[in-house]
C-alpha cells in the first residue's frame, strides 16, 4: 500500500486497515464527540443522570442506537436509571484520549489564527493554543493574545519548549505542505488544516482536513436539493 | 417524526427517510466534493484526460470504487481513455448545484467573519459573501472589506436586496440560536453554523455544523490512537 493510500485510509477509518478490524469508525468517533456535547449540556443544566431517550432525542437518533453506542464504553447504563452524567462525561473523554490537555501549535498568524486564538469551544474541550509561527518577518516577535509570533526556523525548538503536540496549518494553500512538513520534521504528530489542499505526510502523523469550501458546497447541494423537491 | 428528529435526518441523510430510498449519501455528496478538488488540480496542471486509476492514487480509492461513485453522473468515462477533466468538472458541479454563483450573508463580524471574507476557496467555488450583520452598534455602518455591516433589525431587507440564499453563523454559542432563526424567518434556505451548539430550525432549513472543537477532538483521538499503537 502506497504511502498516500495509506495515510487517506488513516484519515477514513480507524485503525488503518492494515491493523485488522477497526474497532471503531470514524463515524462513531464523531458521534462520540456529539454525545459529548449533549452531556456537557445536561450537566450544565444539573441533571444527574439521563436516559438513551433523552440523548436519542437530542442527537436525533433512536434509544436502541444510542445504548448501543455507548456500549462501547462498558456498562455505564442502568436500566430504569438511565446513564449518570457526569461519569459518562468521564469515560467519553477518556476514550477519546481528551481526558487531559493537548497542546497545539499554529502555524499562519492571520484572521482565522486570531479567531481560533479567541475560540472558546477550544479551551472547554481541553485544548491550549501554546505557540506561533508565521513566516511573515514583519510579524515575528509580536505577540497576539499573549502569544509570541515565532520564526518557522525556530520551530523545532519552540515546539519542544512548548511542549505542543497538535498543529493547526491557517497557511496559504501553497504553503500548507512545506509547513506542514516542518511541524512533523519539529515532532508535531497530528495536524488540523485548514488550507484547500491535500497533504502528503508519513504515516505517523495524522491529518483532519477543514476544508470550508468544501462544507459550503455540501450546504448548497442540500439547500439545491431541497428547491429540487419542491 | 418531531421537527428536531427530522432536522437530524436531514442533516445526516439525504433526502430525508420519509421521502424514500436516499439516492446519493451524504458520504458520496462529499466525495463528489474531493473528485472536483482534485479534478481542478489536474485540469490546473493542463490534463486533458485522468483515469480511475489516478483519480483513485489522488483520493486513496480503487478504480472500481472511483468508477461505482462517478457512474451517478452518466456515462462520462471511456474505456482505455477515462475521463475527460473539463465535462466531469462541470458534470460534479451541476450535479452539487455549484454551476451557477450562491451569494452568502455572514451574521458575526469577528476574525473569523475576516477570514472567511478573505478565504478564496468560496469565490474559486461560485460562493461570494454578499452581506454582514453585527448586533454591535459599534460595528454597524463599518465597511470590512468593502462590505457594509448592517443591524440585525435590517435583516430581511438586507437579505432581499443581495440576493443571499445561504447564511454562516459565526457569532457566540448563546446568540446562535435567536440569529439562526432571524436569518431563516428573513429568507435564507441554508446555514453554515461555526457556533458550538444544536441549531433547532423549520425542517425547510438545511444545516452544516461546523464544530472546530469536534475536528480537534477527532485529531486528538486519531494521535491517542496511534500513540498506543506504538
Amino acid at each position: 500500500m502506497s504511502r498516500r493510500r495509506r495515510n487517506a485510509a488513516r484519515e477514513s477509518k480507524l485503525p488503518p486497515p492494515e491493523d485488522g478490524e477497526p474497532r471503531l469508525s470514524r463515524a462513531s468517533v464523531g458521534r462520540f464527540s456529539l454525545y459529548l456535547r449533549h452531556l456537557q449540556q445536561f450537566a450544565r443544566e444539573g441533571l444527574p443522570t439521563v436516559s438513551s431517550g433523552q440523548l436519542g432525542l437530542a442527537l436525533g437518533k433512536t434509544d436502541v442506537q444510542v445504548r448501543k453506542d455507548l456500549a462501547y464504553l462498558g456498562h455505564l447504563g442502568q436500566a430504569g436509571v438511565g446513564y449518570q452524567v457526569q461519569p459518562l462525561i468521564s469515560a467519553l473523554r477518556h476514550t477519546l484520549g481528551i481526558d487531559r490537555e493537548w497542546k497545539v501549535a499554529v502555524a499562519g498568524v492571520g484572521n482565522l489564527a486570531r479567531a481560533l486564538l479567541r475560540y472558546r469551544g477550544f479551551g472547554a474541550q481541553g485544548f491550549r493554543i501554546v505557540a506561533l509561527f508565521d513566516a511573515d518577518a514583519a510579524k515575528v516577535g509580536q505577540s497576539v493574545d499573549g502569544l509570541a509570533v515565532h520564526a518557522p526556523a525556530d520551530m523545532t525548538q519552540v515546539i519542544a519548549d512548548s511542549g505542543a503536540e497538535l498543529g493547526i496549518i491557517t497557511v496559504p494553500s501553497e504553503a500548507a505542505q512545506g509547513v506542514a512538513e516542518a511541524l512533523a520534521a519539529a515532532g508535531i504528530h497530528g495536524l488540523m488544516n485548514f488550507a484547500p489542499v491535500v497533504l502528503r505526510l508519513p504515516a505517523h502523523v495524522s491529518v483532519i482536513n477543514v476544508d470550508l469550501a468544501i462544507q459550503l458546497e455540501q450546504l448548497a447541494f442540500l439547500v439545491h436539493l431541497a428547491a429540487s423537491e419542491r
